[in-house]
């Protein structure tokens, strides 16, 4: 070690780490790790029994979409009014056409992501209206700030997926948003991206915006686009959104059916109920994916947290949520459909000591439970309500550290390092040792945001804390990005369709 | 929800919480959670089989220590100069007197603590000559220090045991700081203690103060201390621990044989490599507690992490580390053997988000491994070399949260919250229904660390971040502490003690 450390280039490195940005892009994470089961088989019982006792008693609403109550009435459910009562055991049996796993098709073919079974995906925070960096504090987001997103996530070596809106460009009329939204991940990214539309309007711009790109006929047989689609917890759907799964699932593209649930609030005070609801609420939208289409798509999603019953406020990264998502990648492997959970979720304000205990209570549960699809990996803050750019760097950096875990222990013959003991003996030390300078330039990943000179040379460097130093590797990131390309063909036609779609859409709040 | 929390009240609240002592102390952790493996048998094999030819081929030195020599040729080991060569499976047999559970009795005896199986017990961190808080900076530590933390671990709820000596009094001789520090650990807390002798002389004082703390014959049959060991990895015992081990093994106390190993620096560069050599020493030094005594207390210990490749610092929380410690608890289950690894371990100078990610990725893992004592759990800054009192707190919180992980999920028929789904039904809240009310006080940890007030509030409150709230709750806590009190007979005897072995004492940096 001593030929390759001496002291200046120790000083030289540890500078330069400080705006290092990463390089090579990971490929999404195959685990060499078991799954973490947290919950007992009595419990997994216990809590199936009971969300087939709620699909059956007490229902799920399907409201203001005819078309799901015909399917339900069709399939044989006890549809009254717009209450859905599904007897016993009938959502689970629907399922079975579901694919245990697939593959969403990418712009770039190295950059197709498997959903399912051994494989894990990171994709960054959604949904934010607020972005924030240590210089210009919390604002609105702009289309600016989410192609800067979009960005970062297709440089970060462990963000293998372009995530949801990273944040709302509020200058764009909330009708119109989407169709930007959408022509920023195909445009600034060859990765795969999800859609995040609230409206059956704008899950079909989203499909004509892919077929665009993709061409139709290719749709019907590979999944290009992911679309987010919320129940209304507690038991509720809406039109909206069922619209939305409604156009996702009858294109074969894929849906992502995720309450958004906070014990306390939106769903009972206790883990083991909000799981029942979470899980009858599911098997319900996933259920309707395949009354729809047999064989669309379809991923098992939970978003958990809980209320501060002091405050009200949403609180992430609890003991109650790190075991719900534990629970739910186990509920969703018996179900054999993708599990979608997790993320790097937090209340705090800031990327501090806060955010960083809530978000590894998340991320980490998520990696061993086995969840397949992590969305808000990186960059969420307060609640989700802002995108963070120091975070998203923070965030993918432990990302990519969840990605050397996922690897699992090397036990070649180099992993064991036998020999390594027997050179070095008792009473020496292995820095210079042969095994040690054969391997050490690739042995650990090397984190770029964690400091680890000495107090004395991050005094001399400013003491900076570990937001500050990201704030200077997402704006080297920036710096260094480069466009993927596309065909300027392709990119005329997605803008000729956008242009034609906003000139028949008036400037409005909601649309249908 | 809406009687119980008028907007005055969120506002006075969330102002208290930012002072908030916590109160009633919690008893130590029985697990009702499956414990992880997420080394496969045949990894966990290969490890041990390695670890053996170690023992045998090369062998491990026990130096400056005859009467280890003499006790290792008596067991038939091929003892070769100071070179012990163990034959394959020796060590293992010699461990099958070591109890697979003990307790440690503490001056209180609703704080007596369980080593082994379910247990799980938290530990502040030991050893760092430096303090730090973030008005007075960092400075070296005294015994005010020392003793404001054995205050601050004697209060927060979920750190069951006074740990080692949290920071180094560096105004006192070398030779003389283990008696003031014992005496400090059990004059201003009735909960258990370690002790961390450097030499058998230490060790001889800490048996003998507390023999006039609890008795001569009473030590004999209940361990009251546990010692900390630490081999001169790599495959060395020196002297100096060796006659501290044999001290408390004889006397029927504790130990804790801990290698620490930094992958690249005192282990080979990989996870499986060090975890061989950790398993060959501590194997080696355990076996020969029960050379000493057959019986006699002993836990198997890891401190485990890895030098950075780029500064040749050592970084903690890193994948390698966070399978290392998974690893060792399994190693010790085969062993059966109680295990001690984990902590809240980073390289942070400050208590950022870089060392809440690197804490939570130690400490997360050793309570999901079923590690019994977790040294280190509170306060580590700066690889070691700080205690500081923001992290400390900031650490207790994450304790307390992870003691309430370990509490499983509630299956009961309150947990199941059946009748809670179906009194709201689909489309309204839980904020107000008869299941929230009737639980919302008890159920969710409650941190007093953490923020969930508003961006707004917050704001208003000054922008604090985690480390600055955390200023003020370890305030809070000192100026509430209360002393447990002890009998005046006993603490003069102490004292008297204390000055009888000063007066022979020169001062010195250090003695045999």
């Amino acid at each position: 070690m001593s030929r390759t450390l001496s002291a200046t280039r120790r000083g030289r490195e540890s500078r330069q780490a400080r705006a290092r940005a990463p390089t090579a892009k990971y490929p999404y994470i195959r685990r060499r790790l078991p799954t973490v089961e947290l919950l007992s088989s009595e419990a997994v019982e216990v809590i199936e029994a009971n969300a087939e006792t709620i699909l059956e008693e007490i229902g799920i609403e399907f409201r203001r979409d005819p078309e799901s109550l015909r399917l339900w009435r069709a399939a044989g459910a006890d549809v009254r009014g717009e209450r859905v009562h599904i007897p016993r055991g009938m959502a689970r049996r629907l399922l079975a056409t579901a694919p245990e796993q697939f593959t969403l098709f990418a712009r770039n073919p190295e950059r197709n992501l498997r959903f399912g079974g051994d494989a894990t995906v990171f994709s960054p925070v959604g949904g934010p209206p607020f972005v924030s960096d240590i210089e210009r504090g919390r604002r609105y987001g702009t289309l600016e700030d989410l192609q800067n997103f979009i960005k970062l996530a297709h440089m970060a070596p462990a963000i293998h997926f372009s995530g949801g809106c990273m944040c709302e460009p509020m200058e764009i009329p909330p009708n119109k948003r989407h169709l930007d939204v959408q022509y920023s991940f195909f445009r600034y990214s060859d990765q795969g991206c999800e859609a995040t539309p609230e409206t059956a309007g704008h899950a079909a711009d989203a499909v004509a915006l892919a077929q665009t790109l993709f061409g139709a006929g290719y749709l019907e047989a590979h999944p290009v686009v992911l679309g987010n689609i919320n129940s209304n917890s507690p038991l509720v759907y809406d039109g909206r959104m069922l619209g939305a799964l409604r156009q996702f699932a009858s294109h074969n593209q894929g849906t992502i059916v995720v309450p958004a649930v906070l014990a306390g609030a939106m769903g009972p005070v206790t883990a083991a109920g909000c799981l029942t609801e979470i899980l009858a609420e599911t098997l319900a939208g996933m259920a309707l994916t395949q009354l729809v289409r047999p064989g669309a798509p379809v991923i098992l999603g939970s978003f958990v947290g809980a209320i501060s019953m002091r405050t009200g406020a949403p609180t992430f990264g609890t003991p109650e949520a790190t075991q719900m998502i534990f629970a739910t990648a186990q509920l969703a492997r018996r179900l054999k459909v993708p599990c979608r959970s997790g993320g790097s979720l937090c209340s705090s304000k800031v990327a501090d000591a806060q955010a960083a205990f809530e978000s590894a209570h998340t991320l980490l549960p998520t990696l061993l439970a086995g969840v397949n699809l992590v969305t808000h990996a990186a960059g969420w803050l307060e609640g989700g309500l802002v995108a963070s750019y120091e975070k998203f760097v923070m965030d993918a950096d432990q990302c990519a550290m969840m990605q050397q875990l996922a690897r699992g222990m090397d036990l070649s013959e180099r992993g064991q390092a036998l020999d390594a003991i027997r050179e070095v003996g008792p009473g020496s030390h292995f820095l210079g040792c042969a095994h040690t300078l054969a391997n050490f330039e690739t042995v650990f990943y090397q984190s770029n945001i964690a400091d680890y000179s000495s107090f004395e040379q991050w005094t001399l460097d400013g003491r900076l804390t570990a937001e500050q130093r990201a704030n200077r590797v997402w704006k080297k990131m920036l710096a260094d990005y480069q466009d993927p390309g596309i065909d300027p063909a392709q990119d005329e036609a997605m803008l000729d369709f956008i242009a034609r779609r906003k000139a028949v859409l008036t400037d409005a709040i909601e649309d249908e």
